[in-house]
């Protein structure tokens, strides 16, 4: 893998503009879906369980989110997964919150169960409590927890058997044998909801287009935090409410240029 | 009709605030109160079905939208809707996706069915989609069908009674006998999630002021597409997320004199 | 009470960044949470049954608001209220709407009867609704009632025995002994959906680093008006949208200093 395929991958994206299903939280669909028409996607939510599996099977992708589960989202959620997996459309699933109670916890490893995961995303503690470890999480932050991410996000791979992207300071990206540090992104982004959430529909959209799924998930974290390093530069200072909007407007101009100049990407030799 | 009485339409909003009952999708709730706070109206969403009739019946307009329909949101809004036609209140319809999934296309009907719909806007597939004509659709985005949007209206306008409002490129308003195309708008509205679910409630808004709906239409259509043309003229080059903010600015902004200046409203003759 | 120790107060929420369980509505979550991490505070939306006590006995603060009620959200809110009851953290209520119809204003009831309330947030309407008084509301906005609205603030601290905040064009904070009024806001906060349920959150984030109950509001109240006035002398004039990402930018910078410089707090003698 080279920059120049991320940066290819960026712009198929935008060639194709690909419909990207979402199963997602009441407090992230707004921006979930500006956030993928920016980018050059076209969003759809779709929850009902008598709909979801013909939504699911025209989608590009597939994209499940905890954040306010419900049993009966839970129940849309593997019915739109299954069907996903019936007709080769790649599922993304954020486990929002796993480990802050049980209940997320349980879901997360019930989805899991029923469902083909392409591409598991979630922050250190998410992915650790996915996979019964141990790991401090607070509401459905990150915790402060210090383990070996890298390691974490390894065995999580080989334990799922699917590829794991965990966000954070740095991202990794691995499928458990080939593993890949992106160093982009911008802490401001903490500071908008759904950041975490809307990053795991981005990876639905490029998984969309990229079969090569560690390309795939390379090309959304780049694209995602060359763009925010791009918004805070422009409007970080004004604060949280600039920077949002700002992101939205560089996630519609970031450039397959813009990624082969600020793009930070590296391969971790086992 | 002249573009006077547009523009008075406009003023007469303003200075009555009505309250507009919205029974809407998750995606679009934020979005859409906020903008018919902006335009001057009072925007409430209800959705129990303990309490929609009472609602409804208090309320200057209702405003079905179907975007994330359940069965427990299509009860409540078919509810809400027989309040309101109960109690002269009228009832504006966006059966979002109709052809997308079967079930939201069984939806529409249903609702059609139960309800006397004041005026249904959509889009060509959706509209099509609604009296059993096939138009591609992609997801909840108009497809790329090529017919003839204005007899595809005055069809629907026909067969279902009711004003047709389709959005695109251009805007037609048709009650199956009189016929307007306005033409103001920009493309930047297809770059934010809701600009049609919006349209919508603005067309309740407009419609719970002035009792001739073709006018109100024509009202809601030139305003929206005025505010999106200044909006676009300011901000649009700064991006989508900017272009979003600064639109809802114009609709608070947009005067009656603006909609003289800027109006673009043609009668189709037959 | 001085203003010294309501900046400080401000201050000791951004030192240990709370963590405030909301279960609102679906119009302004994503708002609320977005206003909660500029100020300091670490948001979660949790609304299943099956997780709300976990959640709830974790976080700092509850926030219940029934802004769009739905029979399963309101058991959800009982179960969640009882938990934050048995543990100690304070729970703040939010009668979006009470009286509007009469589902909204029995479920109010129905909630302080089960629930110990901390801290009840309304307009005059729906305060006096609640508690079976008459006053006129207009969907959820305040109606024009002009009763005084100190006099029913302290009738309701003293009848329900908790601490009620009555917020308009000036607010008023009373535990039905000692009563203040906090004179900071702009206008356009009522050109914000949500600015209302956003500022019952902050209540809660300021109940969860603050037990004295008038201070933590006095607190929120003056730290969220100065921002607001900040926010509307630097952008006021370019609409409600421009207002609106300002004010996110205002709740993340506003600082001790400039409550002391501007806020406006009076203590009513009895």
């Amino acid at each position: 893998m080279n920059i120049e395929m991320v940066a290819n991958t960026l712009e198929k994206l935008r060639n194709q503009n690909p419909l990207v299903h979402n199963i997602t939280n009441v407090v992230v669909t707004n921006f979930t879906a500006n956030g993928l028409l920016a980018l050059g996607a076209s969003p759809v939510m779709a929850y009902a369980k008598e709909e979801v599996a013909d939504m699911a099977k025209i989608a590009g992708a597939l994209v499940l989110n905890i954040g306010t589960l419900t049993e009966e989202n839970v129940e849309a959620m593997i019915i739109a997964g299954k069907s996903a997996n019936d007709h080769g459309v790649p599922v993304i699933f954020d486990p929002v919150g796993a480990g802050a109670t049980s209940y997320r916890t349980m879901t997360s490893k019930k989805i899991l169960n029923e469902v083909n995961i392409s591409v598991l995303r979630g922050n250190a503690a998410e992915i650790a409590n996915v996979i019964g470890d141990n790991w401090a999480i607070k509401g459905v932050d990150a915790g402060e927890g210090n383990g070996d991410i890298v390691s974490l996000a390894q065995k999580a791979a080989n334990q799922l058997n699917t590829v794991i992207v965990i966000t954070g300071k740095d991202d990794v990206v691995t499928d458990g044998k080939t593993t890949y540090i992106v160093q982009n992104g911008h802490p401001l982004l903490t500071k908008v909801t759904g950041a975490g959430c809307l990053l795991s529909s981005c990876l639905g959209a490029f998984s969309a287009v990229e079969k090569d799924l560690i390309l795939a998930s390379i090309a959304a974290l780049t694209s995602y935090g060359v763009a925010a390093e791009i918004a805070a530069s422009r409007k970080g200072e004004e604060g949280p409410g600039s920077f949002q909007i700002e992101f939205l407007n560089q996630l519609s101009s970031v450039t397959a240029e813009d990624l082969i100049q600020y793009g930070s990407i590296d391969k971790i030799n086992h």
